[in-house]
């Protein structure tokens, strides 16, 4: 670092981060069995959006891209199975486990 | 769209999406006020990934990294404000307001 900071190393951390950005979410949810205040758009959102980095990777045949996206789709596939299971909201419940 | 996709709109509908992920969750604890859910450790873990982003793609000079980026990491402060004022934990709230 210093002067001769290597600013890939930045980049690097920054993919690292925010690919497995939602992953304390995910562990926090299957610790507490408690899912009610997280956001399901946000899920929805999130997933819908890194499913389209991924394509747009996939398209450009760009490895970071790709496999950057791929983990966070998968963290966030695994949140949308545990919130379904786990929350108490009633109109969700109602709809998709009678 | 079809044989002639326009791949450029893929990837701009893409950043869109992601930018504004967390703006559901905010929105969210601000009309319910519970937050407890939530993952305190998410929020830290995607500011701190965002802001390297931000800092990578200033050194970059890199117009799409720095806006968006700018934007995702202003959503998240909000959301750890709005966080810190309506947790119940016992830890944070003894720590930050008493």
């Amino acid at each position: 670092m210093g002067i001769s900071m290597d600013w890939e190393v930045v980049g690097y951390a920054a993919a690292a981060l925010t690919m497995f950005g939602f992953l304390p979410q995910l562990l926090k949810m299957v610790r507490t069995k408690s899912v009610d205040d997280v956001s399901l758009l946000m899920m929805v959102q999130m997933g819908l959006g890194v499913s389209l980095w991924l394509a747009y990777g996939l398209h450009l045949e760009n490895s970071p891209l790709i496999v950057a996206n791929f983990v966070s789709l998968s963290i966030l596939a695994l949140g949308l199975v545990v919130y379904f299971r786990y929350t108490t909201n009633r109109y969700l419940t109602r709809r998709y486990f009678r």
